[in-house]
Formats: structure tokens, sequence, C-alpha cells
């Protein structure tokens, strides 16, 4: 608690730094604790942000807290010896080239790398022509390049059943900024958000930070539980129905008519996260639930990141009629944030029926990853590691049956070079994940490495796995 | 005036149809008037927004009114014989090919393209050899690259005396999107925001839209008037120090201290637009008012968009330190916005020197334009043309004694094929806009063309210019 006095002549932030440091020196804010945010501070005490801030600034230029970026203030050891100048700037630049396990797991990785592919040099080739003719070049659609959001209606329509419109479709420069957009329509103070839970944690964050009332919408095997909507109003659903991320699982039919209806009564709108769903190494891709909405309620999100590259950020918003309109009004003066070059070279690409070839051959490429190690997991390990989300994409979550803690079994992997990832990120409430899960993808290693990597990796879970386990297999 | 009654069983959004739709037949509502926009009206009437575009949807739908991209929606002819169903769809599609005038002075466009110069090519080749010998592609910073940042804060320290540390830059997907960065750092609760006028008219528009109080900024031709700003607290004041847009005057170095005095006394901050510094054609360049920045008041806002080209979609921010708190704190899970190819590019291209190549040619080339300009309004027109903003950039402001409205002025260059630009668009108050007032920017034009671009807007200046002035000159 702090206790701030507005007729005292000591400016506000004095006061609270003040009292803040007297926590610190007193150990009632033990190193590591985290200070509120300012926002939630400055909310808590009805103050600016800003004198919240001073506060904290003035702390931690004293060195009493480090603020870490992307999650707060902290406070620090005690600064008897600390050297508060300037000098370490140096040393605080982040690295440009962070190190790396040999045998890295992560996800986001996508191999083979498309700067190396023929046909999607050709178009980078061809986007350079064009753009060196053109001896005018600002031709600028706050909507994106006509010519790329026709080629990927085309896409869409032919292979997730979607009826897209270059109209209501919207080029964004990647996943968070589709998501703004979003919170930029639907206003907080009209609609609640609910998230996957467990679910893609930058999803959750972009509304929590935008300042939404976020709520969960639990999973089960059979995806995301529809009937906890029952009497909810004005809300936002966020789902991943073709391969619920981080799970896998896939949502069925029924449920699904009765999310579409459930928006249909209600004022909802779904956002239909359709993040890898041209991957299925089984079946045929899955239905979009934008196929089947009736009521213009789903608000349909593609991205390049799966099939091309995360980093050529460019992903795409389908928008139902009545949030165009929206858009129109108040956002349609803003200008791509897609550079013409990447437009270009991605309309190029589609236009010339190779990037259909590359998501066959990545497909092919991946289920050839994808059955090598679940048949590895079988042939060596039967039901002390259980996989989830098999089928498709480009991950699976191992739960493994050890005792030990989710850092410890991070460190195991790391002392062996192998990066390995833990899931309670997904989780909202972090007491509702496992400590035994972790997240493998497979996307970025090489068909033929992929074979070390899982030996490598069978050092470690050997060792960790439970022995009474171990004996059953046995 | 709408009346609504919430205790009827008719639903709110179907009385409002029923009454805009009784206005409209009733001619109330004439052709062409514009409704309330979907916010306002909602906040006039406590409504949520949807409610009101439900209303409006079903207006547009039987075709009552119809909206217009980025300014709302407005009544139609009476829909008598109109044609309400879908079959117009494919005649509503955006062409990607706009019609242009042959002689364009449209700003914004600059010559010589660079995707035609070597250097720049070089350095597209380079980020591409990168690229392709990166397995792991995926290494994303929020605040963007780390050796262009370094590379820009270099530039920066060299031409514009900005101590700039890369950990402050941001690299944002262009001007709009630096200005919604700062709109979500610096709250509509707790800043208003002073905008010159007349000055650039997207700029006031982003935080116009995203709810802030926007107040005038007027300029004389000393620039911003300051003293405006006495007993104003917590404000963002936006400023085009270094060449007014678009008037094109110089703030000196008086009002630049006390609009600095200003900041540090009262909780505001600057946003200092460095759009075209580099382009002076008689004398140095202006030093930043950053540099004269002792209180870390000072954002600046720089850009790729005049020296490059605009459809690259990069500009950059430099933070002061408490604000880059705050982006730690609030956005910094955000992934970059540009992708890795355009990042490397020009990281490659300011390593190399050739940048700085770059803007040395098109300054001795702009220059030349620019005299040659002037020079002919000089031979040709002495008093009943007056110029503005002459001595850098890549555009003038012309007044030409003329009594013609604006629309007027404009058409008869259009039928000549030549387009100028009006400039009202620059004023909040439209009222404060001369009509006699015209825009033409010449970055865009080969300097071999030109003298024909000129002599052609010559034949249409010899036309409107009043009988009286052209007496005079003879």
């Amino acid at each position: 608690m702090i206790e701030i006095d507005n007729n005292s002549k000591t400016p506000v932030y004095e006061q609270i730094y003040a009292q803040l440091r007297q926590q610190i020196i007193a150990g009632e804010l033990p190193k590591g604790s985290r200070l509120s945010p300012t926002r939630t501070f400055a909310k808590d005490y009805h103050l600016s942000r800003n004198t919240v801030l001073s506060a904290y600034m003035q702390l931690q230029s004293e060195g009493f807290i480090k603020s870490i970026q992307g999650s707060g203030f902290y406070v620090e050891e005690l600064p008897e010896y600390k050297d508060v100048n300037h000098s370490e700037k140096q040393k605080t630049f982040k690295n440009c080239e962070q190190e790396k396990p040999r045998y890295d797991f992560r996800y986001g990785l996508i191999e083979p790398n498309i700067y190396n592919i023929r046909g999607f040099r050709k178009a980078m080739k061809s986007a350079w022509d064009i753009l060196e003719d053109r001896q005018a070049l600002y031709d600028d659609d706050p909507q994106g390049l006509f010519s790329l959001r026709q080629a990927i209606c085309e896409h869409l329509a032919q292979e997730r059943g979607v009826e897209a419109d270059p109209r209501y479709l919207l080029i964004t420069s990647g996943h968070h900024y589709s998501l703004q957009l979003i919170t930029s329509l639907l206003s907080k103070d009209e609609y609640t958000f609910f998230m996957e839970e467990p679910g893609h944690q930058d999803s959750r964050e972009v509304f929590r930070k935008e300042g939404y009332k976020v709520y969960p919408l639990y999973v089960d095997e059979n995806g995301a539980i529809i009937s906890r909507l029952k009497d909810i109003h004005n809300a936002i659903v966020y789902v991943t129905p073709s391969h619920q991320f981080p799970t896998g699982y896939i949502l069925p039919i029924g449920r699904r008519m009765k999310l579409l209806e459930w928006a249909r009564n209600n004022n909802g709108y779904i956002i239909e996260d359709d993040y890898d769903s041209q991957l299925r190494y089984k079946e045929r891709p899955i239905p979009s639930l934008h196929s089947l909405d009736q009521n213009e309620r789903v608000i349909y999100f593609g991205s390049f990141s799966k099939s091309l590259s995360s980093d050529l950020r460019v992903s795409y918003v389908l928008l139902p009629p009545a949030l165009k309109l929206l858009f129109d009004e108040d956002r349609s003066y803003l200008n791509s944030s897609v550079s013409s070059f990447i437009q270009l070279t991605l309309s190029e690409y589609l236009h010339s029926g190779e990037y259909q070839r590359r998501i066959n051959s990545i497909r092919n490429l991946y289920r050839k990853k994808h059955n090598l190690i679940i048949d590895f997991f079988k042939n060596n390990y039967d039901d002390s590691i259980k996989i989830y989300g098999a089928g498709g994409g480009t991950h699976l979550l191992l739960e493994i049956a050890t005792d030990l803690k989710k850092e410890e079994i991070i460190k195991r992997f790391l002392q062996n070079d192998i990066g390995v990832y833990p899931c309670d990120i997904y989780w909202a409430d972090k007491t509702k994940a496992k400590d035994n899960q972790i997240l493998i993808a497979y996307s970025g290693i090489r068909l033929e490495e992929l074979n070390e990597y899982l030996l490598q990796m069978k050092k470690v879970l050997d060792q960790i796995i439970n022995k009474s386990n171990i004996m059953k297999k046995r």
C-alpha cells in the first residue's frame, strides 16, 4: 500500500518513489518482486501513468528496480555497490544473434528456406522488374495491393471453401496487426473477449493489453467448449477450429454449428484463425468455419507464416461486410503497412501457381517428418510419452511420464544442446498447465537430419522418464 | 433528430432505420447529405455502434444511402428504380490502375526510381544472399533489426546532430504507424494533441480518429506560434520545424527554445517530424529540435519516404527513455511489422555508404529542379504568383492571383492533363484555407521533362490569372 497526500508539497511521484524505496530497503518488497504495472497503479490510485512512471524511473536510475521487456518492473538486489551511470549502455544492447541450441525444435521455423525456392526467386525478380519499370511507384491502397487480394481470394475459395471477395480482404503486416485491426473496429467497451484455454498466448496478450475483459474458453478433446458461451452477449471469440493451438484438436461440426448460432443470436463475432489448416497429413483439409457461416459473423484470419516464412510479415483478414464498413469509416485513410515489393512478390507468386505447388510440396515433406517422429515415439516409448496434435500442422505436444519440474526438463534438454519448449505460456491460468508437457516443432528441421535430432532427444528422455514407466515398457 | 423508445418492442436499430428512411423519403435528408458517423451517433444516443451500423446497413442495402471510403455515409438518390442486388459487385471493385494526368505534380513521388539505382540493387542482392544462407529465418525484434537501427543512428548523429541510441529507436511500417505507436503510449485521457494549422492532414487524422482532443497550433511566417501553448499542460505537440508542412517556413531558434521549455514545464511531448530536412538547397540542413532537447521531451520521427521511396513502408521513431519504458512494458511482445528482406536491404544500403551518396545526389538533382521552377515563375509571372516553401524539400505552395474557386482551378489544370493539388485539406478549419493556393511537388518529375511540364502549366495559368495582374506585368 502506498499513501498519497494530494495536499502535500512533495510531488506525488516523489511520495510514491520514497515509499517504494522504503519498502525495498525494508525488505517488504524483496528482490525479484514485481511492481504493479504503471497502468494498474495509475488506475488504482487515480493518477496519471506518467506520475507513476516518474517514480519508477527514479527508482530504476538509482538501481532499486529494473525494467524487463514485455514483463514489467522488478526489484533488484539492494544497490549498495551498484554502478548506476551509463557505462553499461554497451552491455545491455540486445545481441543481434542470440545463441541457439544445435538441435532446435523451435516453433515458427520453416524449411526449405523460401529464398532458395526457384519459384519464389522468380516472383521476386518479376516484382523487381515491375517496380523498375514503374515511373510512379506510389499507388497505395490501405487494404493492400488489389492483385494480391484477388490471388488470395481465389486461393481461399479453392482450398478452404471460403467465399472471399477481395473488397473485404485486408493485407496486414502479421498476425499481431490483424488482431490490432480487430480491436480498432470492435471496441473494448462493447465487447468482451473469449480466448481458447490453452491457446495462442500472443493473441490473448493483444486483447489483454488493449484493455478488453478476457475470459477463458476451455478446450477439451473436441476443441473449444462452446456451451460456456451460453448467456454471453457482445463478445469476440477466438478459435482455431481446424487444428486447435497448441493441442491440435479439431472442432467437430456440432460445436461449429453451435458456435455460429451463438454468434448470430448474441451479437458475437468469431475470429477463425486458420493458421495451418492446409497441412493435414491423413485426410483432406477440414472445411473452414467461415464456409459454414450464413450470418457474416466470422472474421477469417490467414497468413503466409506457416507456408512461406514468418519473416515476410504478411497476414490477411477477411472481414464481414459490417466490419468492413467500420474500417472504411475509420481507418481507410491509413497507408498499407506492407511494402510494394513484398506485396508484388506474393502476388506474382500466387498468380504463377507456384504457391499451390509449394503447399503441396511442403505438405508431403512435413508428412514424412511427422510420420518419422510419430513412429519414433511409438517404437521407443509406448505410453510413457503421450502425443497430442498429431495428424497435421508443424508441431506436436509431448506429455512425458516424469516427475521433474518444467524448468528442470527444459534444462536437461538444453544441456544436451536441444531446444524444446514449455507449454505453460499457452495457459492464462498457469496452475492449469501440466509441468510435463513440452512443445516440439519440426517444420524447421531438415528431413535428413531429423533422425539425428530424435536420437539426441532420446538420450535425455531416457534419463528423465520415470523408472516405473520404463520398467513397464521392458 | 431521432426518437428512441427503449421500451418499445421494435428493436432500436429498426426505430433508427425507420425514422432515417422517413426523413430521406420526405426530403429532410436530401441527396448527398452526410449521416452522422456511427461513432458520434452512438455516443449521442448512448447506443452501441453496432446498433447504429445495423440501421445504416439496412438503409444501404435498400439503396437509401451509400458508404464512401474514409468519409462516411451519404444519402443517395431516391432508390425507386435502383437494383439492390449483388450484380454490381464487379463494378465497384477498385481499379488497380487509376487514371493519372500526364503532367502530374503529385506529392510523394520520387525520381530516380530506387529500384533502378545500382547501390540499392546491390543492397537488395546482398540481403537476398544473407537470407538464402540463413537456415533459421526467424529472429525477430519488435523494435526492428538491430543492425538497421545502428545504421540509422549513425546516420542521424552525423547528419542531424541527433544523439541517437539504437535501444530507443523503433522501426515502423510508415508514418501512420509511427503515429499510432505514440497514441498507444500517451493516452488520450491524459494528453491533448496540438497540430500545426495548416499541417499534415493525415497526422491530424490519426489523433482525431483515436479520440484525442485536437487543437490547432497556428502557423505564421516563422512557423508554429508557440505562445499559444501558454497554460497548456499534458499535451502532445506535432511540429515540422525544419520545413513546415505545407508552408515551408522554418521555426527560428527562439521559438524552438520556447517550445522545449514549455514541454519541460508542462509535461509536454513534442513530435518532431523531420520529414525532408536533408533537402536544403541553399544553406546547410537546419539542426534538429531533438539536438537542442536537454529534457527528453522530443519524439523524433524519420522516414525513408522522401529519400528512397514511400512504397518501402519504412519509417522510424526515436523515443525518449520514459516512453521507451512504456513501450517495453506494453508492446514489446509484438513482432516487427517490417519484413526481414526490406530491413536487411536498408541495413546493407546504409552500411555501404550508398545511402549518404543517394542523399547527396538527389539533393543536387532536386536543387536543379527547384531552381528551374523558381526561375520559371520569376521570369514569367512576377507578383501574380507567390511562392511559399522555396529553399528546400520536394514541393512548393503557389498562390495564384485569380478569383476562380479551388474546384475550378483544379479542373482547368486537369482539362490540360495537369495534376496540381488543392491546399484546403491541410487546414482543420477549411474556412481558413485560401482558394487560390495549390501545391505542386517536383521530386517525381524528370529534370529533362520539367520544362515541358512548366510550359504546359503556363497555358492554364495564363488563362486563369486575373487580367488586372497580367496587365501589371505587361
